[in-house]
């Protein structure tokens, strides 16, 4: 039986682990892909106190941190998650494994989704991103595209613009519709000749020279050529929560599918907690937000325990 | 004009620095003390990736990153903030200077709350201290108190004990309640021998020779006299806002004095976020938790600005 029961590799879950432990709560991790989607991020610069560390090395100090203090990590992932009649969790993995829990934290992460064109596999981290955020700085002076057209796409945008010297807007539609305000400023950055939206336009392949990012194939002619070049490519066209194990358990979900958590990480389910990047956090995610969510949701839940 | 003007050195400050500066937003951190509080910790644990790191070493990590970036940081004392019609704020210092700035951010942190019995204020610094870190090797070798049955209270006594031959702990409450690791470690210090917890008492007085501190005086008997005799007392009974500038300007504070804010770091006064120690967080304020927050009020401020 473990007090708290962390499911995601991530900051969220790691930062989770460091504290149970520091607060005497029997944990363990269990991670479908260890590290999460930070491991991906070849270079971050926002974590405080590291000026620039790959998103792999910050994951082993937080891994190194979590297992120093006792947490179990285990490599699986969970299918299921039943609360029982006693108000304690049974958790069901892929590999067959039943574990029991006081209390559950969900730190699943997103998925990012993908384009799904050749290259794009090819070139992550090579000038493919999915996170203007952490990877914006690395284009300074460049010329970029973010893919989509959404309001998540021009913030990506109007943030690119700070670093790039030109940022093309791809998206498959009529025309981008960011909310009114972030498409105002866009269409300051396209007088000012900082933004160019290509509309109606799909990206077909994403080509390289075998190192890095080259451009894009389109579509449909622009400028007179199927051709676009690019230094980096910024797909922005959503993410995707694996829900397949909130469903069935019941946790109040908003309208993308985002875990509702309050000011206490706490969810609508009584045990249950979220943190990190599964959350309808009302800002753009970040390792430093998650990694607070999962500290939070540690402090709770021992309030929770004691209480109960 | 600064497009942020943080108000704290701590770690909320020095976090919202770092991400005001990757938002490319010009910023400023006026702080009266720098490093904040978390200068005073002479061990942090739970700083996720940091197994063990003084609070000294974790701020300067911080302040080199902002510093790295672009930050101004200065020691300086913010005495008011007020709102323009424009918008924009006009913030004044005890040195007389005047800077302008799109937004605010208050993290000013809290300040240590003061027993206020005769003879604290007499005895400052000859033998009354608020920071074990900075004072307790003055120690070596003689008898101790620490007032205060918090995890703060705990983690000095603790400290205390590598210097001072033995330490009292003196807390008005039932028990003394810090974090279970800490609570263990304080046991088997009892257990030595090297502490001694002295519950459901309150020191009415701190009692000395002219020149330096010999005991206080206790509300009830304890080994069958008031008086305790010893050569160092170490107060940590929590914090206490510093509302002098909060009031003038019309931020919403909560029953403690704390600003209230929302999971934007958002307080009532549109382009005034507040982040870290000094807000209303409905858990125990953290390091993490703090620079969240001012990642959190850095991101929700680039949105306010672009739309301004």
């Amino acid at each position: 039986m473990y007090d708290m029961l962390i499911i995601g590799g991530g900051p969220a879950g790691l930062s989770a682990a460091i504290y149970a432990n520091r607060y005497k709560m029997k944990n363990i991790v269990i991670t479908r892909e260890r590290y999460g989607l930070l491991a991906m991020t070849h270079l971050v610069e926002n974590w405080p106190g590291e000026i620039k560390i790959s998103g792999m090395d910050l994951m082993k100090k937080l891994e190194k941190h979590a297992l120093a203090l006792g947490s179990e990590i285990v490599d699986d992932e969970v299918v299921r998650i039943n609360k029982q009649d006693d108000g304690n969790f049974k958790v069901i993995t892929k590999s067959g494994k039943e574990y029991e829990a006081k209390t559950v934290l969900i730190a699943i992460g997103m998925e990012r989704r993908k384009l799904n064109v050749p290259g794009e596999k090819e070139y992550l981290n090579r000038g493919v991103s999915y996170c203007a955020t952490c990877d914006g700085a690395l284009f300074t002076g460049r010329v970029v595209a973010v893919i989509g057209g959404s309001d998540s796409a021009a913030k990506e945008a109007l943030l690119l613009t700070q670093y790039a010297k030109k940022v093309y807007i791809i998206y498959r539609g009529e025309q981008i519709h960011p909310e009114p305000l972030n498409m105002e400023a866009v269409m300051k950055k396209v007088e000012e000749g900082k933004i160019e939206i290509i509309n109606n336009a799909n990206v077909k392949e994403i080509k390289g020279n075998g190192s890095v990012v080259t451009g894009v194939v389109l579509d449909r002619e622009y400028n007179g050529s199927n051709e676009l070049p690019l230094d980096g490519v910024f797909v922005e066209i959503g993410s995707v929560p694996n829900d397949a194990i909130l469903k069935p358990l019941g946790v109040e979900l908003d309208a993308k599918g985002h875990i509702k958590i309050n000011r206490r990480a706490e969810t609508n389910i009584p045990g249950v907690y979220a943190a990190g990047d599964i959350v309808d956090d009302p800002f753009p995610k970040q390792a430093i937000t998650g990694a607070a969510e999962g500290a939070i949701a540690v402090m709770c839940a021992f309030e929770y325990l004691h209480k109960r």
